[in-house]
């Protein structure tokens, strides 16, 4: 928990998609971490126009406004890559502190791509565009941290089980609909029922009582967009440009908890006990016991990464994880605030 | 589809767990499949007594009768593993063909664990008691068998996405509730909800909006009862004793299609295109086309092993697959009727 100095109970923070799921999710963490945010300017990045609620009052998010971010100390952006890579450089141009969800800015060389567990190394003051993971690999970078360092990792397998939220609200919204309507097709007692497609928008599949392996688009070697993700800032963040990695990223009816399978293949063999061990010295990550497991609705709303199942893989050398947290939290909005609290702790936000 | 040969038209057909998930899709095959029984006998394993239709009309299922069965030509066992390790073998040593859909016998060196696509040549006319595979195993052994013949493989790491009707009855009358229950406490517009646990009894975990890598039992080495199920059946019905296999088998809340996201890797390098070809010409499988790929609410109800998502894996020597089959199809009730397919053809079922 950070330190509430004279100086910084009054920084100015901008909030940019503030209306949105993750959005929503950094205002309550900014609440519920007490961060110092002297002014809270929350901006709808989209269509929706509404009042957001911060520390018991509600605040109007109008649409972005650059100069009254431009007198901000510290910007969250929570929005689209677009809205992103058209602000973020501007506004750190300018000496502003900006925190990036989006993927626009991860695999630029000259941005720190930041998950505090991990990397708060890479944070320098000198970089003041600093980019937050994606929400798939942010679990698989922290799971893996103490294996990758004991050891070293050559390759990493994972299967991912994605909840809708993480592809934002419109899905979600699309997800309940379907779940309503298809829902009433359901009766007990007879065979199995073989449901119709249901129609879908948002999504590129329905996703009531289904699962699609397609998060993003398919480039020419097979792999989405959301795996290569993966791979690409796997390697950034571990500092680790040879590591191979195959991920399989599939949607899953589930709402907010992202989990995954994961073969991790080490550099020489190591027992199963060890690798508990060293992964419950992690910090950020909670183990379940002996036999347990997490899911995804018991670890919707919390803050760690839960991992279980660790076992032997297909050999000597691997070892297999089942990794869970929530897509909006240590996946998004969490992660972006760990990171400011890191700034604030380092003294480099400014008061203004 | 076989002929129906004079002999064979008044075969006698017992169905023991003939009101189950299963058991109602094995006679809805029988009839879709033009399987010539003469007579059907359906029994109810469990406590359930109901009629089952059949042939435009509706037989009922009384508790199970062994001399009933006994003076069948075929019984299909689509129940639990207690009920066919009891009469099973009774049976067949009288002389009288069983298909075992169970567990109770599909590792058992005497007894043959058949899918026909993958290994008809296990059947003999001697032995009568013939088992059928796990129905996660099954769909990963027709779709790397191209794969394991021209290549061979080395290792296999599945992650799966299994449909609660695998679980059975209760199971998918409680994932229905679940569903029902949680579904009136969602609303949009907000931040994206934190659903309570639900209550569960036939599941170790809730499935509505959940996935959980639980299937069956833990063992001592982690893994549990149905990962172990598909890696000993895989290098049996592969007849590859060596073969390292590692899965993590997961719940979803899907109804009736079992996915998988599998890393195959072989014993030499080849090319995905190389694959693709390979794996479209394996009896059984149908192939997406490329960009597309299966899902379990497009599989269900419909018999083929679908694959899709074909490409490389962490290195040159390995493939990438995304499979999905109806588990209560190509995974139980299809295959038993497969093999009683190919005892027809082969002339060994004898008319009573």
């Amino acid at each position: 928990m950070p330190r509430e100095t004279g100086a910084a109970k009054s920084l100015r923070i901008g909030v940019v998609g503030a209306t949105g799921l993750v959005g929503r999710e950094l205002l309550a963490l900014l609440e519920a971490r007490n961060f110092p945010a002297g002014e809270l300017r929350p901006f709808s990045s989209g269509r929706r126009r509404q009042s957001v609620p911060f520390r018991g009052r509600r605040l109007q998010a109008p649409g972005i406004d650059e100069k009254a971010l431009a007198s901000c100390d510290l910007v969250f952006f929570v929005s689209a890559d677009e809205v992103s890579l058209r602000l973020a450089p501007r506004l750190s141009a300018r000496g502003i502190w900006v925190i990036d969800d989006s993927s626009a800015f991860r695999l630029d060389p000259k941005v720190p791509l930041v998950i505090p567990e991990v990397n708060a190394h890479a944070l320098l003051p000198s970089k003041r565009l600093i980019a937050g993971p994606n929400c798939t690999m942010a679990p698989i970078a922290v799971a893996g941290l103490a294996l990758q360092r004991a050891v070293g990792v050559l390759e990493l397998r994972a299967a991912s089980y994605q909840a809708v939220a993480g592809a934002g609200r419109e899905a979600l919204e699309e997800f309940f609909s379907q779940n309503r309507l298809q829902s009433r097709r359901l009766k007990g007692g007879g065979p199995a029922p073989v449901l119709p497609q249901a129609r879908c928008s948002a999504l590129p599949q329905p996703i009531a009582f289904n699962v699609f392996p397609q998060v993003g688009r398919f480039g020419r070697d097979g792999y989405s967009s959301e795996e290569l993700k993966v791979a690409s800032e796997l390697r950034k963040v571990w500092e680790a440009p040879n590591l191979r990695v195959s991920v399989t990223a599939v949607r899953v009816p589930a709402i907010r908890g992202h989990s995954l399978a994961a073969w991790v293949a080490l550099r020489r063999p190591l027992s199963p006990a060890r690798a508990q061990a060293l992964i419950a010295g992690t910090p950020g990550v909670c183990l379940s016991r002996e036999g347990d497991y997490p899911t995804p609705l018991r670890a919707a709303g919390k803050w760690p990464v839960f991992v279980g199942r660790i076992r032997a893989g297909a050999h000597s050398r691997e070892i297999c994880l089942w990794i869970v947290a929530d897509s909006l939290l240590k996946g998004a909005a969490l992660n972006s605030i760990q990171i400011a609290e890191i700034l604030l702790r380092r003294g480099w936000l400014r008061s203004p």
